[in-house]
């Protein structure tokens, strides 16, 4: 392996490419990770010199408070090849600002930019050839920061870990999903963590999404923990709903993501001159929506699923079919974003960052 | 090393202790662990052979989904020493059975009886030096499952960890504490994973204890996340409140856990022919007799912090010092647990498990 020390950041080259080994065509979310790894230690009050690796796995105590508190917070990003092959990411600035958020709320240490944005450069470069062209190929990118410091009391760590390893992917969801309105479990509280990319809020739902899988549904639409009346977000995913001609999608709170795809749908509905109604939706307004007909569609949207139309919802016993028109919102949104982000259409907004 | 495969247990011994380092009188709470951890792997649909080994760091991958998802369960257990060198546990049924109910609602698999039973008593007979005679000496006990399966998917892992690791500790609060009543962040919802030892709860509550300790404080008490009118646990205590001769304290629910100091608590308090009301407490009536003189003591009640007299809180702009008798109950309570404990007094409820 060469060894060498760059802008004050050490790597170390992996001695030959896994690429070869991987079938594209073929691949699971998640589960194939690219040949180098991105890392800061966090210790005595600062973050030491970041470092590139060869992928690896860690060695940690098993008295890591990750492990026993939960102090961890995470992005999704993505990167993506144009035709002439420069690699582009989409908004990375709203995913550094987003996991600092992240990490003020969890008492962790903020990561500085600089070292965010030359070690995701450097590791995209090093790993460019991970990154597939083609309409749905992406490379995912997961930042994620844990506190390592092997010591079980339950306070914040002196001691963190800030990594990231990247995924190739194609689109998460495939087929169109049907979802479940939560009447009984509750994803995230007032005055909670429920903003934040904190790891323990996807660990707590998937209990809950477990039980609606074994009902023959997808996922679960959350409500808030008071009254279950307002539909707030899907786990992974925000949502719109399109009532006649118009968008509609709840506000963000200390409950709700604030997600980026979102905002970017947002945007893009109004570039198409879309009326887009930001405000809280109540359950029983889109089960009358469903009734009358004035319920178009129903779609997720997230980094990891870009936009995910949902064809059913259940609410108690009751079933509502989404009857969607030929032309869809959502199919309109995902072509639009992904023409973005591909480098296809003008990028108006400056949302592209090439590498 | 030896290693000896003892009833379907792998043991690997340490070659030598680290025991002669340790500083027995000058310990900081989880920060120094005993020789030996116990570990067990679930993969392919079962919990594999269970291993004793040295004590030592995890290899696990960056990827695992507890670094991402959070989809990570604890519980916190003491093993004491009495006079005639006898290693007790308090309860560990409870443990056991507890640990498995945050596993359950974490959609993590269940950990076998017989497993945690055998692991946990091999181990502290490995590691009984550890276990040090005198009052407020013990050994805590830290058993965990975190989901170590590398795949970023934000789903139920398919592999998954067991540990037992040990540190010998003494109180873990040493003063009388002063605390905030939350009135903005919160702590768990309805319907969420309040009552579960997850992982994610705790670094949750990180920043706001951050906050309230800036100002001279030390523990946040949880209120409920709809009103902050409903006083609810301290984090990491479950709280109780002397009105008059009257103990009082929050019913257990989906957002309060279910404390086995807690329960103990309240069946000596009746061995003691003190009246005990479980039902909602309110911030105004403890306010209340804060300023009638009716309100006597407040203290916390945990394993890692026995019971913790509670000198002073805080409700918006306003501070109320609990002025306590000269003979508290909790005092007495904590001097009956502990005689329980350390095989002093006699165990009429069937609390003590032999070693």
């Amino acid at each position: 392996m060469s060894n060498t020390i760059v802008n004050e950041m050490k790597i170390v080259k992996a001695e030959s490419s896994k690429i070869q080994d991987v079938d594209f065509d073929n691949i699971d979310f998640g589960r194939v990770f690219t040949d180098h790894m991105f890392s800061c230690d966090f210790k005595d009050g600062k973050w030491q010199t970041p470092e590139i690796t060869p992928y690896q796995p860690l060695t940690i105590d098993p008295s890591a408070r990750v492990f026993h508190y939960g102090q961890a917070v995470f992005e999704g990003m993505k990167a993506f090849k144009d035709d002439k092959d420069a690699v582009w990411l989409f908004r990375p600035e709203d995913n550094f600002n987003r996991i600092n958020i992240s990490a003020k709320r969890l008492a962790m240490p903020e990561f500085p930019k600089e070292y965010f944005f030359n070690g995701l450069e450097t590791l995209l470069k090093l790993d460019k050839e991970w990154v597939k062209k083609g309409d749905g190929n992406a490379l995912y990118i997961r930042p994620f920061i844990i506190a390592s410091e092997p010591a079980i009391s339950a306070s914040p760590a002196e001691e963190y870990k800030f990594m990231i390893i990247c995924s190739p992917v194609k689109a998460y969801y495939k087929d169109k999903i049907k979802v479940v309105i939560a009447e009984k479990y509750s994803r995230s509280a007032d005055g909670g963590v429920g903003f934040a990319k904190a790891a323990g809020n996807y660990a707590a739902q998937f209990y809950p999404t477990k039980l609606v899988q074994e009902t023959g549904f997808h996922q679960v639409i959350w409500t808030d923990a008071n009254t279950h009346e307002y539909l707030e977000e899907a786990g992974t995913m925000n949502i719109f709903f399109r009532i006649n001609d118009k968008l509609v999608t709840a506000p963000t709170s200390d409950r709700i993501l604030d997600g980026i795809t979102r905002k970017s749908i947002i945007q893009i509905a109004k570039d198409n001159n879309i009326e887009v109604d930001i405000r809280p939706v109540t359950v029983k307004e889109i089960k009358e929506a469903a009734k009358d007909g004035s319920l178009k569609e129903i779609f997720g949207s997230g980094t990891a699923a870009v936009v995910s139309p949902i064809s059913a919802f259940k609410h108690g016993e009751e079933v509502f079919d989404v009857v969607e028109p030929e032309n869809t919102y959502h199919g309109m949104f995902k072509r639009q974003l992904m023409d973005i982000q591909y480098n296809i259409a003008e990028d108006k907004h400056g949302w592209r960052y090439k590498i």
